[in-house]
């Protein structure tokens, strides 16, 4: 049993961006040379996220006014009260969805269904540089 | 360290169908022999997740009422108009929820609450056979 | 590769209190001497959840509106009628969030964001005492 660690890298535009990261993660499984496993995904930060779409603008679209109807950047936030930065909101945004996920790996491939993509969420209220950290555990 | 990897399949009535999965993942971990360790889950699927609830028809009904609250079935999605298969809210709710999930085993026995069962809802429009990965990773 | 397992113990108000427990979970870590691996969290229960957040009070108060207002206290629950115990909207905000989490480990420390601690949140409508389950895994 092996554990490799690597990071992706994206430059997002944030007012939740939402970036298919599937070919990056599947680059880093191939780079491990594990057959069968688990991939641990993270994304640092309090103002980001992680989960699975469908990657098709129509749905990801549907998904920005959903979030947006929960937790709408235009109300007041105690966070911008107190910080002036003005993203109250993506942070509420980001710890609602979640930082982590795990995908199997089976027969040196990523387990997840034919329409759906991994992708992370930028929800803070600027362009910002992201890391995922990508483990991979196996054999 | 070993890592044991099968699966559940469900036949579900889709429509935010809530399934209770805590018998065939605790059969899934007797027959991994397993007696330390983690079980990752994962639902392979854009309009299927995870979680945990207390399994008793009220609570599920309550939760079903609130996704519907989030995400109702009745507004236009932009997934619907570029793809008629008239699922958008399913593809949305399931990106809230997430995909996976991930167990602590002790003793040969799951480390859940007395009132907590594992649970996969399908949020598709349709009747569908699901697919639950089941990975044992431990000692 | 080895995995260790402990528990943190938390006396919570209920109440969707929020708790940061990142001391708890970096001296777990450094209880371990695991350096490369990654930390599995979880809690029993099925009214309470764990989550990432900027731990300052102006986020968790925005935070906690924001989940009153998806799963709002006062308005009627059928586990309420059924159970009589009040805390249908704590089961539903449980399941929304979800108990699970995982957080990569290098070098012996947390690869979390500067600003983003590990948090659980309880929403039963009386004090709790929780546990927290955290198993680190890796070399």
């Amino acid at each position: 049993m092996e554990i490799h660690r690597t990071a992706i890298h994206c430059q997002t535009s944030g007012n939740t961006d939402v970036i298919d990261i599937t070919p990056q993660v599947t680059e880093a499984l191939r780079g491990s040379g594990i057959k069968e496993g688990v991939v641990f995904l993270f994304v640092a930060g309090s103002t980001a996220a992680l989960t699975t779409i469908e990657y098709e603008q129509g749905v990801v679209n549907d998904l920005i006014r959903t979030i947006e109807k929960i937790a709408p950047q235009n109300i007041s936030y105690q966070h911008n009260l107190r910080w002036g930065d003005g993203n109250g909101y993506s942070h509420v945004r980001a710890s609602l969805l979640g930082p982590s996920l795990n995908i199997p790996v089976t027969n040196k491939k990523l387990l997840v269904g034919a329409w759906q993509q991994i992708v992370l969420l930028d929800f803070d209220n600027r362009p910002r540089e992201r890391e995922v950290v990508v483990q991979i555990l196996g054999n």
